[in-house]
């Protein structure tokens, strides 16, 4: 148990299932860390992760539901926004997109008249879309193209997209006629600012969908297995939602743990921790606010510290 | 005939066929011209003739065969640098590419290590090539692509590529051993800054390419068809090698007025008229340096003048 400074208005949830195994050392240095990742929650959880276990060998499966094909462009917005976080290249400021960045390319597209304009390319960050595009355009799966363009970035972890096949979600509203409609999920949250209320979210092409290479095996052969405060619909919902994901999840034999992605105001969840663990799952109630790398990173090191618990 | 200033070393040659047609009013206001036009040449030439008659109905038919597909981009150089000379945007300092232009996603694309690196493409400019290459996908014919492009820049004139097939000048050269390898003549001209000796001009397609819609009736329409001072081989060549378009040049009832591209040092044509004539093209020496825009104006008027001398 740990303090919760109420002051931040810290609601505060750790959630892990009991594992039986325990890895060679009972240590958790030089440990498999697999971890399922959104967007900005997602980086930020693993830069502090990366800071709070450096030796750690971190496989990052990364949520694509969020991908979009702009102006041409595939664009990737949550793997971007975990490869340019952990390569040192995001923008501080807005937490996605690329740091020291332009906006030529976008004041031109408006000049030329070009829909949509509610979603900004930067300029830094068109190049990273078109090496991706045109790889995929001459046919390497996108797991091969994110494994090239991280390169560049001498990421500390290996990320992997979810699936190389085309999954996007869509969120069904209502127009303005009232006649029920699905945007994809940029839209409603770029454009729309998420105030329009959804009827329904459709993750298109997830039935089809197989875990890109590599996924099933991270899940499996993990020492831990987070999951880092992402939006638990669209982020780690739709990594869940690719089939053969939430069996391999289930079956692993590495503790998994949910760092609970919602932060409440002025109350804490120290006296749910009893109800949840009496349905037999271990939980703790830490800070869980990510203000700053060694805040996040005690947070990586308190769920590590769970998943070593609920294993002895 | 015209004075020649012998300090600027211009050799000058203006070429024209005879023509019987005379236009209604026998007047050269309100006419249509048809200019052939390539890259920078061209451009130039046409902001000297816009100035010289603002009241014409100009159509340019542009060169093609420069076409480039770089990062996934279709790069139409010598159609950009018109719309963009006409439209106000070009760069004046390098007479290619726009004014105002950033080079971020140059920077960014090599740091992935993405080839080429001899053909850089300016952030603003990218935007162009991304409307062009998303609309080409899409199924546009690049003569749609072109007047959407022009439609933002309000042209003075009304643009049209050569073909909306691919053609493309390849330039055959020595590799290091010995061995003939083509390369894309923006390669030659760009990278290699064509010092390499070239065994053969192979424009790639232009057998099976045809004319743009549009093309043969500006041709057979006109009152006048120009030849700007472009290159003769890969600009005004490559635009006559569409098959059907010589013969409409041929054929038109327009008299043909060519601007010689090749300026000498320290002598001039003048002497060479008589040769020029006696062959049955009526021909006219005077100053053909496009220093600026009045007097290329004065060009563009010269050779409207020896097009009108011709009709009578």
């Amino acid at each position: 148990m740990f303090g919760v400074d109420p002051r931040q208005h810290i609601e505060a949830l750790v959630l892990a299932r009991e594992c039986a195994q325990l890895d060679a050392c009972g240590r958790l240095i030089g440990m498999r860390l697999t971890v399922l990742a959104g967007g900005i929650g997602g980086a930020t959880f693993l830069r502090g992760l990366v800071q709070a276990r450096p030796d750690a060998e971190i496989t990052v499966i990364g949520n694509t539901a969020d991908d979009i094909t702009l102006f041409g462009l595939r664009v990737c917005p949550d793997l971007d926004t975990v490869m340019y976080t952990l390569g040192g290249g995001i923008s501080a400021e807005r937490g996605w997109g690329r740091d020291d960045e332009g906006w030529l390319v976008k004041e031109e597209l408006a000049a030329y008249g070009v829909q949509p304009t509610w979603f900004g390319l930067g300029d830094r960050d068109v190049a990273t879309h078109l090496v991706r595009t045109q790889m995929l355009d001459a046919g390497y799966p996108l797991s091969a193209v994110t494994e090239a363009l991280c390169d560049r970035w001498k990421l500390p972890v290996r990320l992997i997209p979810m699936s190389d096949d085309r999954v996007e979600t869509h969120v069904v509203i209502s127009d303005d006629e009232g006649a029920r409609k699905a945007v994809h999920f940029q839209e409603y949250w770029v454009r729309l600012h998420a105030e329009v209320p959804a009827h329904e979210i459709v993750v298109v092409g997830q039935d089809k969908a197989q875990p890109a290479p590599g996924v099933l095996d991270a899940i499996a052969e993990c020492d831990v297995l987070l999951l880092p405060p992402s939006n638990p619909v669209v982020s780690v919902g739709t990594i869940l939602g690719v089939p053969g994901i939430l069996d391999a999840v289930r079956k692993t034999a590495a503790p998994v743990v949910g760092v609970s992605p919602i932060i409440g105001e002025g109350t804490t969840d120290s006296e749910q921790v009893p109800q949840v663990e009496a349905a037999g799952i271990a939980a703790r109630a830490v800070p869980l606010w990510m203000t700053d790398v060694d805040t996040t990173a005690a947070i990586a090191s308190e769920a590590l510290d769970l998943a070593a618990a609920v294993r002895r």
